[in-house]
């Protein structure tokens, strides 16, 4: 059912992560179930109390490469091109501590990194059974590798910014006044499965006061006549790779001070779209949506970053969000999604993926940004 | 759409969370969200990156407890009774560390616990903003609260396995010679949210050399006249507690030397199942399992632990394992899967929910133990 991900490929991103392991001075990373992992070696899925982790040593260090996982488990992973990676599996059955295999594999005092997801039941686990070594986070190792993305996950991004273009092309299907946003909702989240996602990750109808919310998602309100509506959902294909989409609707003309403001985001958001080409930082998109709310008097009332990395994470790195200056490069994909949000009354957001590419941005959703008026 | 928990049930439970730490010496319980933090205040839904915290003291110790949160998610929570509770809502915002915020709440140096949940990216980022403090796990805390169900929480159990009895008992509308596991898979799923759970949370369909790998969920295998059939199926209600049943069939009727080993398994089951009782220790259950099969020669071939407790999670304490010396108490509900697997071939597993009552237990999953022909 999942794609194909050539085993070169995560022979690749293995020997990547080690090298700049070894350029983060880690000696060993710990890698347990979740994105990360599907990222390394294919293996989809979440982490449970039985523990699975890949232990995998920085350059220069201590090799191969192993896989701990609970002997029950171990069938399930026989589709994994383990053997082709080099990747040892080592298997442990109930009532055995699992945390001890690992720091056996450690091989002694070290400098662990382990992944940004790892329960802590499981980091906890390990550092008391290597109490000398010094534990911190995998995430800023991974994130040198997973932010920048290659042209087949570009690709996956864009088939899956098509199909939830494709929901919300049918929204007038399903978004009408007197139903409920939970029913509406329910028809949405079958529409993300038909147009190609394995889940509906998500689904967001704010109607009304609960689009003043922004992570409303669904109640028993019916929605009325004059009101606006946030819509903001999406899922993953099943590669692994997600969509994010938000557009707003109205039940009927709106009032010309909610079109004013409206107008104002949908400016905001273009002009942030349009700041978007390598070499610019993150936090500089984010000034470039916030600016023009601020100006217009709506400052306090965009209370969120302006977006969020997108891959195999809805959320990941980089974050669009004052205080981080890093700089973009080709490859990196992330949402533009600035709102306004007045509470008891109605809220608003607009929301694309983009790629960065060698000299500005594609845009990954290509509905009309007005507001559409049902 | 959650059924009502009365906010003085949850006042009981932070209190008894905070005796239950003190007595550990615990000074600081840390929870994210995740099923720990739904049984304390009732919040609903997983960890993600952006932080939210309940920073609850133990007895005796700083007060009041306050929930970190971030602001755009502080509408999401207007429902939970935190007023009433005593706890004091806690917003950041965006481009702020609300590892900080937890740190000033902790008030200096402490032995703190952390949800076993909380990733490592939230439990690392709070113990760098305390370098002094000492951090563990609140798993062994909220674990002598939560292993103990109330009546009201059996009452969901039971209700959950009377769900998932419905479900087992529907098996011949779905399971026939020629369909593919997923196919099957797709109606069982659909069966489990009819029958009144929210969600399929697992569908295992493991047929002919599939069922050999106890996790095997589900494949494109075309499933054949005179094989075994393991069906390992649940749910959570919209409760949050759940089912967890398996029960075995085979299409048309299998070979001698399957039911010879199948009366074992069955006879082991039973046998496990009677041995529970208050006093009895969780590794006396799992050996009353164990000891027929292993003297029928298939020792081998029960490759897992007996059992694992129930309830808001799946898998939580108390565990059926070798090893595991905790006394059996009324209330305490778990599994008892003893299975059987050989490799290349088939695999078998009997399940059912029990809950230790005064003097025994009671099954909460009612149908045949037989195997099932279809």
């Amino acid at each position: 059912m999942t794609p194909a991900v050539p085993a070169a490929l995560f022979a690749d991103r293995l020997r990547r992560a080690g090298e700049v392991a070894a350029d983060q001075d880690v000696e060993l990373l710990l890698i347990t179930p979740g994105t990360d992992l599907r990222y390394l070696i294919g293996a989809v899925g979440a982490s449970h109390e039985r523990l699975t982790c890949l232990v995998l040593p920085a350059a220069g260090h201590r090799a191969p490469p192993a896989l701990v996982v609970p002997k029950l488990e171990a069938p399930g992973l026989a589709h994994l091109p383990l053997a082709e990676l080099g990747v040892e599996i080592v298997t442990w059955t109930d009532g055995e501590d699992p945390h001890l295999l690992v720091s056996d594999l450690a091989g002694g005092p070290t400098t662990v990194a382990v992944a940004d997801e790892m329960p802590a039941v499981h980091a906890f686990g390990v550092r008391d059974t290597i109490p000398e070594a010094t534990f911190g986070l995998a995430g800023p190792v991974l994130r040198e590798l997973r932010m920048r993305k290659d042209a087949a996950e570009v690709a996956e991004l864009r088939a899956a910014g098509a199909a939830i273009d494709r929901v919300h092309a049918r929204m007038g299907e399903f978004l009408k006044a007197g139903r409920t946003e939970a029913q509406v909702g329910a028809d949405i989240a079958a529409a993300i499965v038909e147009e190609g996602h394995t889940e509906a990750a998500f689904v967001i109808v704010g109607s009304g006061p609960n689009g003043a919310s922004p992570h409303h998602e669904l109640s028993d309100r019916v929605i009325g006549t004059g009101e606006l509506v946030v819509i903001d959902i999406g899922g993953p294909l099943p590669s692994g790779y997600n969509s994010d989409c938000t557009r707003m609707y109205a039940i009927g003309e709106p009032d010309t001070a909610v079109l004013d403001a409206y107008a104002v985001l949908q400016g905001a958001q273009q002009r942030s779209v349009d700041s978007v080409r390598p070499g610019v930082t993150a936090e500089q998109v984010d000034a470039a949506a916030r600016e023009p709310i601020a100006a217009a008097g709506l400052g306090e009332r965009f209370i969120h970053r302006t977006g969020h990395g997108i891959g195999l994470d809805v959320h990941e790195e980089p974050y669009i969000v004052g205080g981080n200056s890093r700089t973009l490069e080709p490859g990196m994909a992330f949402s533009i999604e600035p709102g306004v949000y007045l509470a008891g009354r109605w809220g608003a957001r607009i929301e694309d993926i983009v790629v960065v590419t060698a000299d500005g941005c594609e845009r990954l959703n290509n509905n009309t940004h007005d507001l559409v008026i049902l």
